[in-house]
């Protein structure tokens, strides 16, 4: 235990106790995701909010507030790792603080109902059973960011609960200078005479047996160093990464007969983030400094593996011949180069979780864009369909022939997440700039062509996971890249990679 | 909602959250056994010791025991749930107000160092290394049972923690009753031409694949009336059941290639318990009348199933088609008549797990005898391994060559459980009991050849399972049977079936 001021001792052993309740919430949402009868639905959110109840009250406890509040004034003399540890509990406590308990609770309901109405609007593509439902959600998000106050954008209040100190200000330069390069990429791509709709080795004729995905997926994992015996992986419908512990951290995963990327780069993309979790220094656990640090960081550890490793056509070469040998029918007699075009393909189309590396990012601007004028009460839940359209085409040039394909299409806004979004583009942006660092120390091609991602994991781990919660992002990229973020990194790496792949020039 | 009265509906109220609690508590508990990954343990259980102090907290919380309080003095005004609900949160509040909390977290670090010992100890059938630990445990038990007083027995104390009322005046006769018939019918059999050392059908060179076994599983949750929309069936060391709800009630189970029998029987016997759980009355969800009533009656109903039906001549005809047709190598040539004798296969066995049901109980009484001397401090730690070699010669006429396979077989006493081994005999003696009466209004013989199990379930369902924990088990036993638990319909039972099947008389 590196905590040695009394005060924040006794503050740190209170945590503890929260941060046990925060896992075994984990815990059920990962049943709920994993496991859960049909019928146990209502049940299982009756047992989540009590918990979620009492993690409030623990929050509120006179006797923890008070700890906090002298810790807060008497941080001066704290070391950094401690002053780090109030710091957190300072940011997390905000949201518990400055929200009345009552807005909370009805902010939990309202999205529960409000994520219910969007699975039945998605399925029958009806956006206007879902519209009074967002309006709500959005008017509550709002308040939310009232009751937490902001400088010079509402929507900060929002982006600084996913990633620490973000604002519209940082993000609104960081999109301006993606768009327009990424933009010219796609068309430079469309105009190479390799670029084709549709992948190879994908679709209907092409069968790749789940049993055989499952088994991939383990080398992949084993391969990448996440330890199996602090972690497991199982199916759910949509995959994702949770920890009940740096002991416990688990990964999902699904299988698409017809597809085999998904699997594929799922197992990549989530022992990234499983990586990142596993990683972080013992001495951290159930302190205010376990776990990553934000979502955005959280994803530039699941980018790069899935992206800078997974995608990369070093990689691809060491594991094409377990890909012959596991999919023989399909995959037999295929070349290295037809293995890294079919994982690499580029195409806009109307799908954020089907988007490939170049296009990903315009998804996410557009979302950007809506969110900040939503927050901001410049534009009304009632024009989002339209305003959708108009963006998926100014930007990526498809249309989406439903709000289901369009609007409707992600989850997050149903259960009132907004501002989680950039993190997504914030993480392809740090994985750019962390490779590039990494590649000053390491022969990064080299390994992956060898498989040897224990060095890789090992740089990882010194420079980011050990650390936890330790920097928050800003300082965290300084930290170990020596400048702050530039997106000029992640652009450089599409432009070189894409026109190499598809044999064209930078149209700059 | 069936309760009117004002105090008891606030009290009923507050209690929702416990039961919300003792439910996610149940969920770590099937998560640790099914899932969990290796190097969590020590995390799990500091989740678990949190989420008790809690519940501790609420039924110490003094709104909850006042309403309590009241409650109990007004209940003669209640309806009979109502005072129902009283008398069961009086029952469990024991534990809570009677034992100082000290003792209870003491107790809880206790036991689980001694599980921890004895699973090392058992490994290595060391003794020796156990007999700090259940001295200490001992100890404890008995403290605890002083703290929640008695009248007669100290032993009672602990007794009636898993089967209301129950007390050892009330047991001993039973086992005497018992004894001797059983051991005589032991002998019987074992006199008879058709006595086998070894069963047929199983052992090395017959091999059912997991994955047949694994469907036959289902087959038979199906044809029983298991809800899987309300539950789940996995994989864990010993098998067992558990609900995070009425709607949500799981099974475990596990296959030994090599035995049928074993997934076999731990499908029904499993089921029979969920059956209960899934068959309660919904309106007393979540409230002191939700659950099965006690073990014993729990145990009634998963040995009704596995034995009255499931071990019956009639199912085994109604499932030998399916046995045949999904083990061809290892089945398909068997009549019926083989596969009666495979699955009700008589001979004494050190292991109580492994035991049929003519000698099962005697595995028990030998248990309860050293359980009442080890509380009433007759019977030393100490002299545990050869006084148990000695009743089991005495009872069963084999002796254990280690004590990994006697005193330390099971897992029951290293967690500090002293009072629940009685209740397996009492879920026998119930469930021939209840068959009997249950053979008085249906034709149980016909409609297991059939495979109609529903009906015999809708009996269950409209006789037992439905009243949840309305009645404590003297009570229920009256209302089903119109008599009190007697243990001669157990033994004629056994005596009709065993001497039938192994063609010999009964010796009286």
């Amino acid at each position: 235990m590196r905590f040695t001021n009394q005060s924040i001792r006794q503050l740190i052993e209170k945590y503890r106790e929260i941060s046990h309740l925060n896992k075994i919430s984990a815990l059920l949402s990962w049943d709920l995701n994993v496991n859960l009868p049909q019928k146990a639905t209502e049940s299982r959110s009756a047992q989540i909010a009590s918990l979620t109840g009492i993690i409030t009250d623990r929050w509120l406890d006179t006797g923890f507030r008070t700890l906090l509040d002298v810790a807060i004034q008497q941080q001066e003399h704290f070391s950094p790792e401690e002053r780090a540890a109030v710091r957190n509990l300072e940011h997390a406590g905000k949201y518990y603080y400055r929200i009345p308990k009552d807005l909370i609770v009805e902010f939990s309901k309202a999205t529960t109902e409000s994520f219910m109405a969007w699975q039945e609007a998605k399925q029958h593509d009806d956006f206007d059973s879902f519209r009074p439902h967002l309006e709500k959600v959005v008017r509550m998000n709002c308040l939310i960011a009232d009751h937490l106050t902001y400088k010079d954008n509402r929507y900060d209040a929002l982006l600084d609960l996913y990633e620490p100190n973000l604002t519209a200000a940082k993000c609104s330069p960081i999109f301006d200078a993606l768009t327009g390069p990424l933009r010219d990429l796609i068309k430079t791509v469309q105009n190479s005479a390799h670029f084709r709709e549709t992948p190879r080795y994908v679709g209907e004729p092409y069968h790749y047996p789940a049993k055989q995905q499952k088994q991939l997926a383990y080398f992949i994992l084993r391969t990448m160093g996440y330890d199996l015996k602090a972690g497991r992986m199982d199916v759910s419908a949509h995959p994702f990464t949770i920890d009940m512990h740096r002991a416990d951290v688990r990964i999902t995963t699904r299988y698409n007969v017809h597809d085999l990327r998904e699997s594929l780069m799922a197992a990549i993309h989530e022992s990234g983030h499983a990586l990142y979790e596993q990683g972080v220094s013992p001495v951290y656990d159930d302190t205010p400094l376990a776990g990553g640090v934000s979502l955005g960081i959280h994803e530039s550890q699941s980018r790069f593996w899935e992206n800078q490793v997974g995608r990369s056509p070093q990689f691809i070469s060491f594991i094409a011949p377990v890909l012959r040998a596991f999919f023989p029918n399909e995959l037999g007699d295929t070349k290295i180069d037809d293995l890294v075009k079919m994982i690499n393909h580029v195409v806009p189309s109307v799908t954020r979780v089907e988007a490939d590396e170049v296009t990903y990012n315009l998804h996410i601007a557009l979302r950007y864009e809506l969110e900040n004028g939503l927050i901001n009460e410049k534009i009304a839940v009632d024009d989002l369909p339209a305003l959708w359209r108009e963006k998926m085409k100014q930007y990526l040039g498809v249309e989406p022939k439903t709000d289901r394909e369009g609007v409707l299409q992600d989850v997050h806004w149903s259960y009132g997440s907004f501002g989680y979004f950039p993190t997504y583009t914030l993480g392809n942006l740090y994985a750019a700039q962390f490779t590039k660092k990494m590649r000053e120390a390491l022969p990064v091609d080299e390994l992956i062509s060898r498989g040897e991602l224990g060095t890789i994991l090992s740089w990882l781990r010194d420079n980011i996971h050990k650390h936890g919660s330790l920097y928050w992002p800003d300082k965290l990229v300084q930290h170990v890249t020596g400048e702050s973020l530039n997106p000029a990194y992640l652009i450089e790496y599409l432009q070189k990679k894409y026109t190499e792949l598809y044999e064209v020039d930078v149209k700059k």
